[in-house]
């Protein structure tokens, strides 16, 4: 029985959800496990807890678990901006003609912009509650940066963060940003580890990549005390703190008393699809409901549509371990691109696995498609999307339009990751006709490809 | 009876005001009318339709009619992102220690990032009912040029922004947001207009006004076919459409079970102090509530605290009509104040009158005394906020610790007009320890009000 539904619905904080939800558990067919670059055999916890503070190494391996109960520092942060609306968007509906409902998770309204708050403060409180001191991570666009900033100013813990230095040059004002929650924010690749520095020396114009941020955050966290290393995305654990967002959207359609035929999100490391989906994913692997699900990534980074499903490093510097995931190589480095928290070679094991076995779609869109949807999106709804966000409104209003074609009244569910308030330039360089869509080749992919590791397998 | 409070209370659309309030209504003492600057006769009509549009002509000058129904088009669009959050600021009490419960209402949630798109919205949609197909504005930090923008967009309206020439040059991606909703955006004091070209004239280095940019934006409305002029604060229907804010408090105080005893809001022109107390003076007005009332204004910039109660122009170039107001003088220039949105020499006549007849008190703060509440607000709320809400914050602070100092719980309500993604400069100044606290010397302001009008009275 399907109720009126407002604009913007809410949960009450009786309906938040408690508990994390771990979507390995429910996978017949596990993800493979990572791998110790130096004996090839699956990494134990013992080799993850130089990187990892202990709780979040638990909750990388363990692929059983169904709910994690969240801790109550934790729910108390996640109250402060919690619960994020789903919003029905009746208006870009109505400017369609559409016959879908279509609904989108806000994940903006904080001051990291983006959803990556969710994951910040859980990483940031486990890191407090063993006695660490000090955090290192990376960040492209600056939201996941951004969103840990806030975390450990919360936490009362010291942040150090590598930025992509494409984006750092891009995007002044978001270190700003960062300095405002009291963060160190470093240029990537720069001098101040061995990572950086070789990377420089093969390349001292480079404008950077995640996986070259990874490696000095890595190499900064594991060279020095009490300190340990946070990424925003690919991870086991990442994906389980961000099941927040699916699991407010799954009781919130239960509210509702409506579904979703269709869940789509934008993906580059997989952190927000992966939560996006969790609870409906769920119920797809166990034959309750059929969403159908579609991954949206920039063409200038295609791990999913045309990457090779292989093991393959996690950062540049080949000093993480190996995740078996649909990837570019770990080598590859995209040509500069406005999204920034999309350029990522590879895509979480867990999404890897669940595409490879047929259980989500994927397809890839140009930039200035991106940004014509954005622009759109932008006017009709009043939300200034982040070029990340913006990919997954291209399929959304495709997937829209073609629903009008055939006269279906789907429900579409997409994940609107967050803001572009720091994504002016971009979005200037895209009025002024300047926006580039370069694309790799598949030349240049076969020679990244070439440099996969070998795994002897 | 008091509830369990959330930290952020959202009405339900049900519960969503339907009727604008007009504060004056319930004033016994009205404010004073304005005057034709020609005829120094109040102002009728007909001298305003040239200016405003019809409806809105009618909603300046009644001062007797207590509701006045919101438009469904109108409410339509404040449902895409309204109602916005009261939220109890458990996390500052406890960083303060203060036994004071502490909750503001937070207007920046939609891509305006301010309270401003609740006028926005309903002047352009009386213009666009009117059969108008352009207006005009002036625009401060930006705020209200972008909710035109987003407004005029929603309606398919033209629009053409003067945009103060220091808020210009130091927030450029502001006018790529605008430009994202169709909008025309003039750097001023400019030279399409004579206003503009007099003060260029004048002071071809100056970094102009709100003053300035009102005087261009009325010329070239007056001067155009089927185009109007719209302001984004100081005038009695800016108040009005306000009132929304105010309205939203009261109810959620309802639900809640709680009433302020001490309000709270940064005062420019007047839009977001005047439309959130609406309600609660009605009370004391009417004698059945006693809140204080606090107006925050910058020291740089300081109508109530060290201003006159004159007539006026609302404008530099001296073309619109005269109010009578808490003034600097039209002619008045303050030193850059990155709080862009409060660089107004006037006070909103409704304010001007409460605060005259001591149902309202106001103080002033320096620059950096700013800052330093709005940094400690980020971290501890996990929000940026404008520079403009941050002297609301500010003096919330101060008086939670006054509270801390007698050990009383009082409940203080603030505004927190909306976001400082665009003010990161200002914040990076501040960092730096390059901010400065200049403000009026006496012999500054005595000039400046030697220029006021004579109106012979």
């Amino acid at each position: 029985m399907m109720k009126n539904i407002p604009y913007r619905f809410y949960l009450t904080e009786e309906q938040m959800p408690k508990a994390w939800y771990n979507l390995r558990s429910a996978m017949k067919d596990k993800p493979d496990p990572m791998l110790n670059p130096a004996t090839l055999k699956p990494v134990t916890a013992d080799d993850l807890r130089p990187v990892f503070c202990d709780e979040l190494v638990r909750q990388e391996l363990d692929d059983s678990t169904d709910y994690f109960p969240i801790p109550q520092p934790i729910l108390d942060l996640y109250r402060v901006y919690r619960p994020s609306p789903l919003i029905r968007a009746y208006n870009l509906e109505k400017a369609l003609g559409t016959p879908a409902k279509i609904y989108y998770k806000f994940e903006g309204n904080n001051t990291s912009g983006s959803h990556k708050l969710n994951s910040a403060i859980a990483q940031a409180y486990y890191a407090k509650a063993q006695g660490l001191t000090t955090l290192t991570t990376e960040t492209g666009a600056g939201q996941w940066g951004t969103a840990l900033a806030e975390a450990c100013a919360s936490f009362g813990l010291d942040l150090t963060v590598y930025m992509v230095k494409g984006s750092y040059n891009q995007k002044p004002y978001r270190k700003d940003v960062m300095h405002t929650f009291g963060a160190e924010v470093i240029a990537s690749p720069s001098d101040t580890t061995n990572a950086g520095r070789a990377i420089l020396a093969g390349d001292p114009d480079t404008s950077g990549s995640l996986g070259c941020a990874i490696s000095e955050a890595v190499e900064k966290a594991v060279t020095s005390e009490n300190c340990r290393y946070v990424l925003g995305s690919v991870l086991n654990q990442v994906l389980l703190h961000q099941s927040i967002i699916g699991l407010e959207c799954y009781e919130a359609f239960q509210q509702i008393g409506d579904y979703p035929d269709l869940i789509i999100g934008c993906a580059g490391g997989g952190s927000n699809l992966g939560g996006l989906i969790a609870p409906f994913m769920r119920d797809k692997l166990q034959n309750k409901a059929d969403p159908r699900v579609i991954a949206v990534e920039p063409a200038s980074c295609p791990s999913l549509t045309r990457g090779r499903y292989a093991y393959d490093f996690c950062d540049t510097g080949r000093i993480t371990p190996m995740a078996k995931m649909y990837t570019l190589g770990c080598g590859f480095i995209p040509a500069p691109n406005h999204a920034g928290g999309l350029r990522y070679h590879g895509m979480s094991p867990v999404l890897s696995k669940l595409y490879h076995d047929g259980y989500i779609e994927a397809r890839s869109y140009k930039q200035t498609e991106v940004f014509d949807a954005a622009v759109q999106f932008a006017r009709i709804e009043t939300i200034l999307p982040a070029p990340e966000s913006s990919h997954a409104i291209r399929a959304a209003i495709d997937e829209a339009l073609r629903c009008k074609e055939t006269g279906e009244a789907k429900t579409i569910l997409f994940g609107l990751t967050g803001t572009g308030y720091f994504d002016m330039a971009a979005y200037t360089l895209y009025y002024d006709g300047k926006m580039t869509d370069r694309v790799p080749t598949d030349a240049e992919l076969e020679a990244a490809f070439a440099k996969l590791p070998d795994i002897g397998a």
